[in-house]
């Protein structure tokens, strides 16, 4: 069976790459990170749908059976015209985590935070609201999370201060749960917790999304049968030996396999 | 006489520009920022080179009579390439800044400071070392100095805790002078300065490659003649919206004439 396709503008799709083998250990996958044009999350809508089809067109050509937009910022504004473009299902992350804190939760409150082009785009609210028009939304663009993790700086006296920037409005306005709307944002998840006193349900988009993956691949009989170990390779359009150092702080592991490939 | 033509990987080069502007007012100028690619600091070598070449083409086809790089990343990695590949002039930021310095001080040891490409890439050190080689140089790449400019975080507390947390190491170096290897640096340059109790002296790059290009234009005789008012255009890969805001944070006034071009 086809490998399962992840892509990401670099690194920080590898935290739903990690969700996915956790619930899915035996399946093929090919990874994109896009590390020649990071970041996404300042760029407009047309140019992240330029690139977001320039690499699926690659995806689909290594033949994958799933497409995974690992990415908020490429799942806000380019998923719509990669399902109409392409026959295989594509997965992105705002519709499975709305899905899942929607049905888990009686929520009356939810905050946001993102990249400015994903809290821009209003898709998690379009989201929530065609679920539920009453629950109120606040949302917060935190351009400078993604910079702090990718320093290493998770739990440092300026994560901090920028965490305070950034989410003291959200003291007073009595949320019940936050979305944690990046795929960097789970490295700061402990430091965010502990700003808000551990009051505020945290929503990493990761598992909602794997859990996704599965369901679709399942109703689609498409789950891997054959016995072989479990091959993931990964595609950069730059730059394998940072991807290499910045992955390990992501998956806590050692990666192999990274290609090279100029879209 | 043709334009004078400058380009960045985004909006930093404005202080370039602004200075260009202020030392030959009648010149016309020609800017690119590549802001669908933005930030250079963190890619390889050879995507460096190749975005620099792309953006070099373009120019030479809207007849520039010189080449700016006005961006420390480019400098560092495709100076040579597009000055053996062009028969105009081609001038960076690291040679006229370094022949400054050296120039106008007895200094002893320098500091460095730029992005991740441009301090691995040494470039700095390499150009200092040109002229004497017994000056003692200690570099140190501030990856979120870039990020804290453009959320306009110049003079904050969060500011001076990153300064700390970069430049502490400078502070029993006893450095004459340093040098500020990024063209976001200059809007950081109060609270470095203040950081250092005014003992430093801070090196803009700024000032060295505005006199360089009107050294060359003098010597060529390709200074402008007519009596026109200048003509600025402003050419961006990505989001003329966002290069807006931000070059009124770089400049202090408004630009026009801002055109979006695919490259």
């Amino acid at each position: 069976m086809n490998p399962i396709g992840i892509f990401d503008s670099g690194v920080g799709g590898l935290t739903v790459f990690n969700q996915i083998i956790k619930i899915l250990p035996s399946e093929d996958i090919i990874y994109f990170g896009d590390t020649a044009r990071v970041p996404y999350g300042i760029k407009s809508k047309e140019t992240v749908i330029k690139f977001s089809i320039e690499i699926a067109d690659f995806l689909i050509k290594k033949d994958v059976k799933i497409i995974v937009i690992a990415c908020n910022t490429a799942s806000s504004y380019a998923l719509r015209t990669l399902e109409k473009k392409y026959k295989i299902p594509v997965i992105g992350v705002i519709k499975p985590t709305v899905k899942s804190i929607i049905n888990n939760n009686k929520l009356k409150s939810i905050g946001i935070i993102g990249t400015e082009a994903t809290i821009n785009s209003r898709e998690f609210e379009k989201e929530i609201f065609k679920y539920n028009k009453k629950i109120e939304t606040y949302s917060v663009a935190c351009p400078l999370f993604v910079p702090l993790v990718e320093e290493m700086l998770l739990d440092n006296k300026i994560t901090f201060d920028v965490i305070d920037l950034y989410l003291q409005g959200f003291q007073n306005k009595k949320i019940d749960a936050l979305i944690l709307g990046c795929t960097h944002y789970p490295l700061l998840k402990s430091s965010i917790d502990k700003y808000f006193n551990h009051k505020i349900k945290l929503i990493d988009t990761a598992f909602s999304v794997a859990n996704e993956v599965k369901d679709t691949l399942q109703k689609k009989n498409m789950l891997k049968s054959s016995p072989h170990p479990p091959e993931y390779t990964f595609y950069v359009s730059d730059h394998p030996k940072r991807f290499k150092k910045l992955a390990r702080l992501f998956l806590g592991f050692e990666i192999k396999n990274i290609k090279l490939v100029r879209l």
